[in-house]
């Protein structure tokens, strides 16, 4: 890791992961949802939190449209702006994990290298889930419109159209969003959730 | 606001900041800590969340250099990174704030304009706490030896020796960290939050 400054130091918290561990009844942690525009990761994220939260856990979702007006305000499109775009998301859901919180993160996170620096970021916290869905499925459902505008060439570098999609090599969960439901989708992240975090994970993964 | 994207939308959460306060007991917000360095800001931070969480409070605090090893390990100290450091910290904290935690804050933020655009990231949730010990009293201190440092020319750009320090004009709260011990200082601010995020605030301030 570089480091740009060189005089400063790290004062430890005085509340360890394992005191909030104790208190919420579970890890800190991120799924870290990537896939192809449209297939499903925002409607997939948020259902999610909702099915956590009621569930009695400490949730947080972001996703890319949102954390674009705040954080990454100042970043675009091009590949060095998506670059750093997931570094600093990837920081943020590991700033989460450790305030004890599951950080649930919708980016379509197209390439390797970028969602490796957030698996650093996040260390053996961090699970990558791959919805699968294809272009084709993802591109038939367009729910913003995006393929087509893309298509027309309104939109420059759009993942799947213009710009590529490298597909996860080593995801910790991988599901086929282009022919479950989304109930179904749920109940396996739900599932999947409740033994990499949960309070009966049998220790480390 | 500038946003550098185009074809972005906002999915809502489907878990509301009133669900996350009913289930906390409590409001996210943001206590941002100001002062000189030396001032007591970590050590105060660090404390307040330990006081918090035992009071069941679910927060978290952030200093300046932990941050630097992780999101801002890309700035450095010339006055345009401090301002980025300093907009970057506000949105996190936000995203805290959002997510129904407590985030205390412990960054010099020397210039006006940068706490005022965190304050614009957080909303009515931001409170500035300014901790007012003098010039004086922190170099004095030097807990770090930066102070000794800065004198001697090693630390360029060091906020109250070769850099500027723009005093708080409408903190919510001042605390002068000079003249008052750790534990009073600790005293007010358990106070303060639990006036302005407790359960019993009366509403928005």
């Amino acid at each position: 890791m570089t480091v740009k400054s060189n005089n400063i130091s790290v004062i430890e918290h005085r509340v360890s992961d394992e005191d909030r561990r104790r208190r919420g009844g579970h890890k800190g942690g991120i799924l870290w949802l990537t896939g192809l525009p449209g297939s499903g990761k925002s409607t997939l994220a948020f259902d999610l939190e909702r099915r956590l939260f009621d569930a009695g856990r400490q949730v947080y979702a972001m996703d890319g449209d949102n954390l674009r007006y705040g954080l990454n305000s100042d970043l675009g499109f091009s590949h060095a702006d998506r670059s750093e775009n997931i570094r600093r998301v990837g920081e943020v859901a590991a700033l989460y994990a450790d305030a004890g919180l599951i950080a649930i993160t919708a980016f379509i996170s197209p390439y390797r290298a970028d969602r490796q620096a957030a698996r650093r970021a996040g260390g053996a916290r961090f699970h990558e889930v791959y919805l699968s869905a294809s272009l084709e499925v993802c591109e038939g459902r367009d729910p913003k419109g995006h393929y087509k505008r893309a298509r027309a060439g309104e939109i420059p570098d759009f993942t799947g159209v213009s710009a590529p999609y490298e597909r996860p090599e080593n995801a910790e969960l991988v599901i086929d969003t282009g022919v479950m439901t989304v109930a179904d989708c749920l109940d396996i992240l739900v599932g999947y959730v409740e033994r990499a975090f949960g309070p009966d994970d049998g220790g480390e993964r």
